[in-house]
């Protein structure tokens, strides 16, 4: 069998070494980190040197992590009209390439929640936030914008401190979904001026099962999601999943050194963009007109349907996605490619590769072997 | 170093060799479940595979499995007025001695939560239920009862059936609380007659991290804690923990093998129970009065603060606990024994000992030889 080429770390990174060591290590001692034994404090050091490294990778305070089960529930968590310091809030604003797990608003009810354009470049609106915000209800309390640092399909970043800006003059609150950024650009929660930042472990090349909401400040917290043991400083009750968390320690302290090396990932990622527009010149490359994340090439090609050509990579031996891999298993039009104005046809026919630390210049090879001969396959099978 | 003795396995039972293996396994292939690629589909195959095993643990089908990141996850997504098949729910009732994640209420607010008494034994107050719900509001929706199978802190096991009939006479839901229960008694959704039932991988052997929420009909399901990817037939987005997930599938298995010895157990508690008495007679063994599960023993002596107890047992190896393992290492009042009536001393002199499926006879010995030694040791001081 061929070794396979795997090019979907938006959907999950290849687990590093490390942080897999880590969590079988932790899997031998997990016991429950709330105990008060000699085996619960080693499990409660685990969870609290995790917390140290994941704090330090985004320049935030230890004591202002909360682990969660991922980052959709982190999303979950941030989400509500309920933050500890302040009015309720009634309105969320939403931009419209979010994933889903945000654009579902937590718990905001769907009434509640305002999605907000993006540009053709898949940036958003920043007139659009600025009026949404001109014109928002005073008595719904204040604003609360989701805004992702990079999107997950299409690697886009949002000019971040833009919108932050926008919405502090209405004493507003932001939620950032770090996850796809993380170890690719610098993400600092007090640079990006955010008040929450949902982060991933197993997007960074950590086990799944382990996710955090960054808080800037500890007194700006939103209401429990998960309530009963009081675990996480009672912001989210339930038994620590102390290997996952331990695993999610490593990884993100080995981000730090995927962001410094990220330049390798770059060139990486233009060599393909060079080569794919040289086999299918009438492929488009999405977000080009934005900054986008070093290691994210989102494409679509007229004619080509991203699920043919999903299952065409893969079974030439290459794992790639089209769009997200959120749903089961199907694939629908992108909301991305919608919400940046692509017709119908092109919205079903994102194809995205997305690359690993780990990944090589044989991969990219591959990779465009298999292009070259799926695109000429499937344009004659059009012509016939 | 002495060999620890772990005693504590309600907190969390000690990692079963399988399950590790198949967590470490599973890790190497961790992909992204939703993922259409060969990587995505073999991580289909490991959930769906655990799916099964969770579902015949406890006679479901399947697809009524919900994975989640453990039991208080699958309360808080269980406990919401939003029930798909039926009208609102206003007002659940829970046994005051539920696990704090079920008397939290999950997405009903404070006041919208009864709490119904137990009796003296620990059992729930029947008479009190069949009361509560003579009075409930029938405006105010189907009632909604929360009762725990078995209790995590004295093994007390509650009148299920009777408490289901007099519920289901008045056309309410039951969410059970199965977590201690499962590979120690017999635990059937369907002979339950429960509609949710709440389980817990490192419960029973299995990882931290994964946890089920098994409906009894697909079609009574509540809406969805975590919205988003639609994971979990759109009952639980997020993307599954894969690595859990297969351990948990295998512990689940490995209950039935464990609830079929558990006659060892049940012998070895009864040694235990019998040698503390003879040490310190004036110790109340607690629930001594109701059915039990066979591998708990909750028990107070006068005037031996738990907190105490717990660190002289650490010293000398070995690892129980005081009442329930929940808050951040503090040792509170156990309000499980403030429900049965004793005193606010002893709830706070609750001593838990609960036995794996791998605690062995030297285990035991070990356990006695260090409260024969603690006992005394604190007498003395008393006397002092």
């Amino acid at each position: 069998m061929l070794k396979r080429i795997y090019l979907d770390a938006n959907a999950g990174a290849p687990l590093l070494a490390e942080a897999r060591d880590a969590v079988v290590d932790a899997l031998e001692r997990a016991a429950n980190a709330s105990s008060v034994h000699a085996e619960g404090r080693g499990a409660r050091g685990l969870v609290e040197s995790a917390r140290t490294e994941v704090a330090q990778a985004v320049s935030a305070q230890a004591e202002n992590v909360v682990f969660t089960s991922g980052a959709t529930e982190a999303a979950a968590l941030a989400l509500t009209p309920g933050i500890s310091s302040g009015a309720p809030v009634r309105r969320l604003y939403v931009g419209a390439t979010e994933h889903p797990c945000v654009l579902a608003g937590g718990r905001f009810p769907g009434a509640a929640v305002t999605r907000l354009p993006v540009l053709r470049s898949g940036a958003i609106d920043l007139a659009a936030l600025e009026a949404a915000l001109h014109g928002h209800d005073q008595d719904a309390g204040p604003p609360f914008l989701a805004l992702m640092l990079a999107n997950n399909e299409s690697g886009v970043i949002h000019p971040i401190a833009e919108a932050v800006r926008l919405v502090k003059v209405h004493g507003g609150y932001i939620f950032c979904d770090a996850v796809q950024a993380l170890g690719r650009i610098p993400v600092g929660i007090g640079a990006l001026g955010v008040d929450f930042l949902a982060l991933s472990a197993h997007k960074i090349g950590g086990p799944q099962g382990a996710g955090a909401l960054v808080l800037a400040d500890g007194k700006v917290c939103p209401e429990p999601l998960l309530a009963g043991g009081g675990q996480e400083r009672r912001r989210r009750s339930g038994t620590e999943n102390v290997a996952a968390i331990a695993g999610f320690g490593v990884a993100a302290r080995l981000a730090r050194h995927h962001l410094s090396s990220i330049g390798r990932i770059a060139a990486l990622r233009a060599r393909l963009e060079q080569e794919l527009i040289a086999v299918s010149p009438e492929a488009e490359i999405v977000g080009m007109g934005a900054e986008r994340l070093p290691n994210t090439t989102l494409f679509a090609v007229p004619g080509i349907p991203a699920e043919t050509a999903v299952i065409a990579f893969d079974l030439d031996g290459i794992a790639l996605s089209a769009g997200s891999a959120c749903s089961s298993g199907k694939v629908a039009a992108s909301h991305v490619l919608e919400a940046m104005g692509f017709s119908a046809d092109m919205a079903r026919a994102g194809l995205r590769v997305s690359l690993a630390a780990s990944t090589s210049d044989a991969d990219i090879d591959g990779f465009i072997v298999a292009w070259r001969a799926i695109h000429s396959r499937m344009r004659r099978s059009q012509a016939a």
